[in-house]
């Protein structure tokens, strides 16, 4: 019996039952499976982030994992739910630009999810990701094959990527950018930074400097201390190289 | 070799130890367990909701699931263990009330659990999580029959319902009441909220409106904003018809 | 196919990815793993409340359990990676005392660990739970024998112990001390506390006592309230006895 694998990426916290309820619907279809949550924290709505907390994730999965985001702002209106397959692996989500970095990254198809045999019933006007998005999950999981899911389409939503922003900041508030790499110096949050190190203890405490990220972008980081309390940066602020 | 699959309620957070004790007490009792976590974000104490969320999930747990909670404010005193079968699903715990809305909804029978054959040994006097609840769920988990863990009794503690009140706030501030249908205006903590909505991104924002929600209650909301923070009420506010 | 049991503790948090990234990993190279988490919670950097989750939890953990522990302020530094052998389980991580009270309280043997063959390539400079930890544990949990990660070492970094102290301060406000028996008051943050109990209801609200925990460990506690904020007192202030 080959085993399976899900993550789940959300919006909904961890005090609320909304995850658990998803991980019930997803045992019964398909009992052996193995779930692991990339977040439950993104902030409520945000898209941007939870594309960007996939893309630095998905790449350690084993082949045929199946990814589910459901951070859905758009939940009941017309916004289609899609399924991307890339890098050998699946992803499954409302159309709102979720999956916008992997298929930045990743030769692709994108499938409009249409198949109601697949759907939990009746389908819910505010949790798709019970009804939706975690069965059709499952049932990829258990070996279903992409194309039952729906037609293919090649219209999906892309978040628009245009200037150079902060992706994401960690918990141990290192301001995570979008460059991947920089000649000079970075400005930011009015501040230059223009130290560079290949690894945290390296500079000394109280100093902000840029370094690599374990994902490929440039961070802003403090050894032992918050960059982003000090540069009072937030996600989307714009950051510019020189 | 089927499946077993646990889930965990409890009021411990996830900074603590405690509920990584009570999986490891399982796994070495049943190694195959698949275990969910539904919260431990419950507040300190709060048997009514943790008795919500529980309520909330089951349905969609397979059978024979044992779903295990530890909120447990009288633990170490003389409050009985309880075993509570419904809906084809295990009900582990304390009896104060935490299984009460499972009960109100489906037939049940309830056990005391007494069989100390299925205790951790020596049962402490401020973890029966650890020590009593997480090994009696994981025997049934690894197929003990119910009716080794102990006599039936029928007169396990139920929580008062009375008058309909505020159930549960989730992370997006969305007030869920304990009202499942509602003829007129909902009056909740000195406002009147009479709009009605099927979905949330239906309603322009700074707007109270009512939904039904994905559990079957009625719940305040507003679109892209928080309806509690709004309305400052809480968990326990009463809740008016018309 | 014996079943394979890890544990993850960090500083991590559980908003970030990196705990699902280093999920990821384990997956890959040992696809049958189960994986619970002791604490992603630990204060950025606190060595010494990462030691003693870990030392509250191995305990109740199949044998072969491989516990992986990253709290890691000096990665990238000259820092070895070691491999503890105790009580028929497994410890990954760094050298950096974060399993001194495991070592303290069971015979044991240390490795440090450089066979690459079991390292993620390339390894970064930063994030040495993905790329050193994950992998060398999931390799262990998947089979290999732990004399192929690296030469044994008898100088493995341990925390000093010396005078006694606050552990850790749980989601209740339970002050666990690292005293293990008393025989007499215990002064603490300015308090003197003398009274005894042996569960948490047995106590009137309100008033300060010590009792056993659960781990061993003499806990200073209120009935339905916290302890720690009504003595003011942080992990690391003194405990004196008498």
């Amino acid at each position: 019996m080959p085993l399976s694998f899900l993550t789940l990426t959300t919006d909904f916290g961890l005090a609320d039952h909304y995850v658990a309820a998803m991980k019930g619907v997803i045992y019964c279809i398909c009992p052996k499976a193995h779930i692991a949550d990339i977040s439950h924290e993104v902030r409520p709505f945000a898209i941007g982030q939870a594309a960007y907390l996939i893309a630095q994730c998905y790449a350690y999965y084993p082949a045929k994992t199946v990814h589910v985001a459901v951070v859905d702002p758009g939940v009941g209106s017309e916004r289609r739910a899609i399924l991307v397959e890339a890098a050998s692996q699946y992803f499954v989500g409302p159309d709102n630009g979720v999956f916008s970095m992997v298929m930045a990254g990743e030769k692709h198809k994108v499938r409009r999810i249409d198949n109601e045999r697949y759907f939990r019933q009746p389908v819910s006007h505010t949790f798709h990701g019970r009804d939706i998005f975690a069965p059709v999950g499952a049932h990829l999981a258990a070996g279903a094959a992409p194309k039952t899911v729906g037609p293919r389409i090649d219209d999906a939503v892309k978040l628009e990527s245009g200037r150079q922003r902060v992706l994401h900041i960690d918990r141990f508030g290192n301001v995570i950018t979008s460059l991947r790499e920089a000649n000079g110096a970075i400005r930011i949050a009015g501040a230059v930074v223009r130290a560079r190190a290949s690894h945290y203890a390296e500079v000394k405490p109280g100093k902000l400097f840029v370094i690599e990220g374990s994902g490929g972008f440039l961070e802003i980081s403090m050894n032992g201390a918050s960059a982003a309390q000090r540069l009072r940066c937030q996600v989307g602020d714009e950051v510019i190289v020189g």
